[in-house]
C-alpha cells in the first residue's frame, strides 16, 4: 500500500539493529522508471543534518532512483565520521540497485548528536534490499517511525480514472514547525511529471500543507520532504490536475501527523481571515500556534481569547488592535476588540478545535493547524533522550 | 522599604474588592517632588491595555506625580468603557493629590477581556490615597501581585554614599517575553535626573535587564516600567553612575520575575559568546530560552544540547553550522558540533543552569534568561481563567 500503490516501486522496512527495542529501522524505497522525476524540500534550519546535507545534492539533477530512510539516530552533529556513514549507505544502496549513489536520498531520524553504528547500517541495506517488493509499502512506514504512535500513509488515485495515482508515507510526532520539522516525508506517482513541474507542484503542495504545521514551534535539523515519479502509468496529467491530487495528499498526511503529535489532547485548527495577504494571515496564525499560554488553555478547556488576541498584536500584519473579531468552535467570543457572546458557551471537551480570527483588513486568508500544551507533552519531551 | 527608600515618595496598597479572594489589590505611589521627571517603557505588543493607552500619553511630557496600580483585571480588550474606567481613576487620583490628570500613569494586571468595576475602583482610590506614607513600599509590592508567589522589591544604594538611592518593586510570574510582559515595575529615586537623562538611563537599563528575560515567549498587553525621580536628596549623580545603579535594579528585579515565574524547576542563564554582534548574541540566546524542547529536556535534566543547536539553527546570526561549541553548566558537551565531554558529567539538579554557546564569529556576547518547561506551567496557565 501507500508508496507502493503506484506502479513503477518496491519498498522493504526491516529491523536491522539500530533502534535499541528492536523495532523495524531501516527502510528502502526503489523506483523501477521507466522515469526518475523527482522534487525535494529540506528542513530551513542552518544546523542540518548529514543526510540533508548530502541529499541537497543528490536531488539537484531531478533524478533521483532510490530513497534509504533509518530511525534510531538522526546523524545530526555527528562530524565528518557521520558524513562518511551517509555516503557509505548511499554507496552501499546504489552498489546493490546498480545505479549510481548520486542518485540515492538518505533520510534519518532520532537522536541529535548520536552516531549510528556505520556497519549496522551498512548490512543492514543488504537486508532491506534483499526484502524490497511491490507490497513493502506498509513495512517501509513502519520503519521510520520514533516517537509515532501509528505510522502515516496515504493514496491519492488520480481524477476520473485517469490511471495514475499518489502514495506517501510520513513520520513525526513533535518538532514539528513552519517550514517543516522531525519530519520525513516520501512520495511516490506513477504518473508522468517532469522534475521541474514535480519541484512547483511540490513547493505548491508544502505551503499549503506541512508548511501551516506548527506542532511546538521547534524546527527541526532532518526533514525532508521526497516525490519520486516513475511515469509507469504512461499517463501525463495536466499540471494542476496533478497539483491538486498532491496537496490532497500532503495535506493529508500533515493531519495524520497532527493527530499523533506527541503528549496531544486537541487539534486546533487557526483560521486567520478578513487578512490583507495570505502572508499576513500565516503570521498571524503562526503567533497563536506558539503561544504556550493560549495552548495551555486550551488543554485545561479555557476559551481564553485574551491570549489570543495577545498573540496577535505581537505580529507586524495590517489590523486595528481595537477592531478584532474572535470566534473559537463558532461561537464569536469576541467582537470589535470587546466580550461579545458568553464563553461558557464553548465546548472543548472535543479533539478538534477552530479558532477564527477576523482581522477585518482584506480579502485574504490561511489555516495553520497546532496542538494544545499538556502535561504529557511535557512528559515526553523530558524524557525523550534519558 | 522599595519604593518609599529614596526620599520623596509615599505609598500604600490595600485590599478594596477588586479581587474577588479579598487579597490587596489596589497601589499608589505619589511623588513629593520637588520634582517630576519621569521615564516609561511599554509593552512593544500592538494590541494594548487601555490603562498603557492611557499611560502612553501621560508619560510624554516627561512628568509623572502619581502611579496607580490595580491587580484583579487588565482593563484589556473592554473597550470604550474600559479606557473610561482608566481615565475616571486617574480624575479620581488626580483631584485627592490636587495634581492634573495628566501626571497619573495608570497600570492593571490580571485576567484580560474582563472589565473591573468602576464604583470599586473609584471608591478603592480614597481607601489607598488616605492610607499613603513613607513606609508603605511593601504594601503597594503586594497589592500588585496576581500569581505570584512573593512580592519583588529592590533597594539600590548610591555608590561611595553619595546620598541618593533607587527603589524598585515588580509583579509578573508568567507572560514573561521580549520586550516585556505581564510585568509592571515601578522605580523610584530620589537623585536629581532630568527627564531626558532618565529616559536614556530607563531603555539602557531595561535593554539588559527586563527585556532579556523570555520565561515562556508570550508577549503581555499590560507591561509598565515607570521610573520616577523626586531629586529629593538634592544630589545630581553623573549619567553614567545612575545608570549602573539603575541597571542594577532593573536586573535585581528581572532575576526575582524570574524565580517566581509560574511553575519553574530551573531558572536558565543561556550566555551566547563569540557573536559578531549582541543583537546576534540576542537573538540565538533568545531561539534557546523559546525552545519548548529544550525547556522540557532541562525539566527532565537532560543536558540535552541537540536541541540547543536545533534552535541556533532557526536563526539568522552570524556562525558556521560545523563549527559550534556548546557546554551546560561548565561541561562542554559539544565542540566543533560535533559531540565532546560526556553529557553524564552535567548535573542538572540544582535550580540553576548555565548555557553557554560559542559562536566563534565575533567578540560579542549577551545573556538570556528563561525558565524550564514543566508540569506545573501548564496546570497554572490551563486553570488560570477557570
Amino acid at each position: 500500500m501507500s508508496i507502493t500503490h503506484p506502479a513503477g516501486f518496491a519498498a522493504a522496512g526491516a529491523a536491522v539493529g539500530i533502534k535499541v527495542n528492536g523495532g523495524k529501522d531501516l527502510a528502502l524505497v526503489a523506483s523501477t522508471g521507466p522515469r526518475f522525476d523527482s522534487a525535494s524540500v529540506f528542513t530551513s534550519n542552518r544546523c542540518k543534518a548529514n543526510p540533508v546535507l548530502w541529499s541537497e545534492q543528490v536531488v539537484k539533477d531531478g533524478v533521483v532512483r532510490a530513497v534509504v530512510l533509518n530511525s534510531g539516530g538522526a546523524n545530526c552533529y555527528t562530524g565528518p565520521e557521520g558524513f562518511l556513514t551517509t555516503h557509505q549507505v548511499a554507496e552501499e544502496v546504489a552498489g546493490l540497485l546498480g545505479i549510481g549513489a548520486g542518485d540515492v536520498v538518505v533520510c534519518s531520524t532520532g537522536l541529535i548528536g548520536l552516531a549510528n553504528d556505520r556497519d549496522v547500517l551498512l548490512k543492514g541495506v543488504h537486508t532491506v534490499h534483499a526484502a524490497l517488493s511491490r507490497d513493502g509499502g506498509a513495512d517501509a512506514a513502519e520503519a521510520i517511525m520514533t516517537t509515532d504512535s501509528v505510522s502515516k500513509q496515504v493514496v491519492v488515485e488520480a481524477p476520473d480514472g485517469a490511471g495514475w495515482s499518489i502514495g506517501g508515507m510520513a513520520k513525526g510526532a513533535g518538532m514539528l514547525a513552519p517550514a517543516l520539522a522531525t519530519m520525513l516525508v516520501v512520495i511516490t506517482t506513477d504518473a508522468i511529471v517532469d522534475a521541474a513541474d514535480l519541484d512547483a507542484a511540490l513547493r505548491a503542495s508544502t505551503r499549503v500543507s506541512f508548511d501551516r504545521l506548527d506542532s511546538d514551534g521547534c524546527q527541526s535539523t532532518n526533514d525532508t520532504v521526497t516525490v519520486l515519479a516513475s511515469g509507469a502509468s504512461g499517463v501525463r496529467p495536466d499540471l494542476e490536475t496533478f497539483t491538486a491530487a498532491l496537496t490532497q495528499a500532503c495535506t493529508s498526511l500533515a493531519k495524520q501527523l497532527l493527530a499523533d503529535a506527541e503528549g496531544a489532547d486537541h487539534e486546533i485548527a487557526i483560521t486567520v481571515c478578513g487578512a490583507a495577504s495570505e502572508d499576513d494571515a500565516v503570521e498571524v496564525g503562526r503567533s497563536v500556534a506558539r503561544s504556550n499560554l493560549f495552548k495551555a488553555a486550551v488543554f485545561g478547556k479555557d476559551p481564553n481569547w485574551g491570549r489570543v488576541l495577545a498573540s496577535v498584536g505581537t505580529t507586524g500584519a495590517a489590523f486595528d488592535p481595537a477592531d478584532l473579531d474572535v470566534a473559537m468552535n463558532g461561537v464569536w467570543v469576541c467582537r470589535n476588540s470587546t466580550p461579545a457572546e458568553d464563553p461558557a458557551l464553548v465546548d472543548l471537551s472535543p479533539r478538534d478545535v477552530t479558532v477564527t480570527i477576523d482581522l477585518k483588513s482584506g480579502p485574504a486568508q490561511a489555516t495553520v493547524w497546532t496542538n494544545d500544551l499538556t502535561h504529557a507533552y511535557v512528559h515526553e519531551n523530558s524524557a525523550y533522550s534519558s
